[in-house]
């Protein structure tokens, strides 16, 4: 099987290390950054990298875009040369309905792009981050649309247990863009309004236990692609939000009425 | 060094797990719960266990009172025969001024009690949580009064770093309080009113990634203890939620406005 990675980050350099660890030889990567590829060379989870898609001729059984979303259109604009009758193309991008409406207008009518949702990753960004453990135990997410094809799918959900993910589930993208909005957007946009709540100069770190931390590890956005996932899911996100003001909006009020009892009813 | 630990919960079975860990052989324990006492025995962290202060005669150096808040006034005043001149008393409380004035009005006059607080601990409860891991690279904060004898202070923090912690910050409990409120108190309520914004029946398990798991790892809490500390810190609390509230409405509003460069500015 022949595999094309598009986008060699902290997701794709992943991708690509699992591939490796579960017995694919025939991994190819395409990055814009050389340094990028020169590394993915020598840690040998490619058999050959490529700038951009121009230089490509061979056929793969399967590209995946692990690259921002943003540049998927325009790399499918560019690369109509790759996405051939019988390629799975696959991706690995955070929201769902806006995103794959705006793809099949432009997609090709023989390829079958499976569009995917990879519940992990790093806050950090780039190759030097990636690993093959990234994957283990996680859930993964596929929004079927019309076009795809029953035994692609097959395929591609084979390669995805293989890579060390514990439970893919196959869901409309409507319904996919509202859980996401509350299982992923929110947590993000609560541990960047944590971090910015706080005031300067008062030594926070010496008094951050566990709680703290995990509550802000995630803090660490990559701000390009979270404000376009964000503003992509605005009407899910804000609804998301909502609910969970009125839940601090409780717990708040409890205590400004000193009341235990339905203090200890939230809690 | 006699060491008498009070209360074999969590924190205290991983305070006595550490100080032999440590090298201190004679560490003796106090809890209610029979079947703890017999556990703390055959892991030998305590020589001997007691359900309470009554049969002790002898004296101790070092008095670990890792009880709720609410239990350590009746113990002080039923166990006025362990207080002794030149025995070192310290606690785990997660709030200060409020306790501490409490427990100074009934206090021995010459009992050296070195408040203190472990910026560690696991959200399950009991000594089958515990681990001399727990503090290893954790923050630990001593509210200093006008009370304590400073060779009393020195000779704490000694055993505090043999038994992992990775920093000691001596602070007033004012400002202890302030802190808390922000750096622990407000993110297990941002982790409760979380949990409590999800719609039932769902699914939710199947869309979840590490932002969530992250943001909920601390939402089993202990209500009954964690209740008092938040009504007996209110003021700080309702403070900290109100300035992460703001943060929260700040991104809503960019994303009502579809405004991106705001909504990065945020992130």
């Amino acid at each position: 099987m022949r595999i094309l990675i598009v986008g060699l980050g902290v997701i794709g350099g992943s991708y690509a290390m699992a591939l490796k660890a579960a017995g694919y030889e025939d991994v190819y990567g395409i990055d814009n950054n050389l340094e990028t590829l020169k590394k993915a060379k020598e840690l040998e989870i490619i058999k050959e990298g490529y700038v951009d898609g121009s230089e490509i001729v061979e056929k793969y059984d399967l590209i995946i875009l692990s690259i921002y979303p943003m540049l998927i259109k325009s790399f499918i604009e560019e690369n109509k040369r790759l996405l051939r009758a019988g390629t799975i193309i696959t991706d690995a991008t955070g929201i769902k309905k806006p995103f794959i409406e705006d793809i099949l207008k432009i997609l090709p009518k023989e390829v079958d792009f499976i569009f995917g949702h990879p519940m992990a990753g790093r806050e950090k960004r780039g190759i030097d981050y990636a690993s093959k453990e990234v994957f283990k135990g996680a859930n993964y997410l596929i929004t079927v649309t019309d076009r795809n094809i029953e035994s692609n799918i097959k395929v591609l959900e084979k390669i995805i247990y293989e890579m060390g993910f514990r439970k893919i589930k196959r869901i409309d993208p409507f319904f996919h863009d509202k859980m996401i909005g509350f299982t992923s957007q929110l947590p993000h946009a609560i541990a960047v309004a944590l971090i910015n709540s706080d005031e300067e100069g008062r030594d926070t770190g010496s008094f951050i236990g566990d709680s703290y931390r995990d509550l802000t590890r995630i803090a660490n956005i990559n701000e390009e692609l979270w404000s376009e996932l964000f503003i992509g899911n605005k009407d899910n996100l804000i609804e998301s939000i909502d609910k969970f003001l009125i839940e601090m909006n409780n717990i708040k009020s409890a205590l400004i009425k000193n009341d235990d009892n339905e203090l200890k009813k939230y809690l």
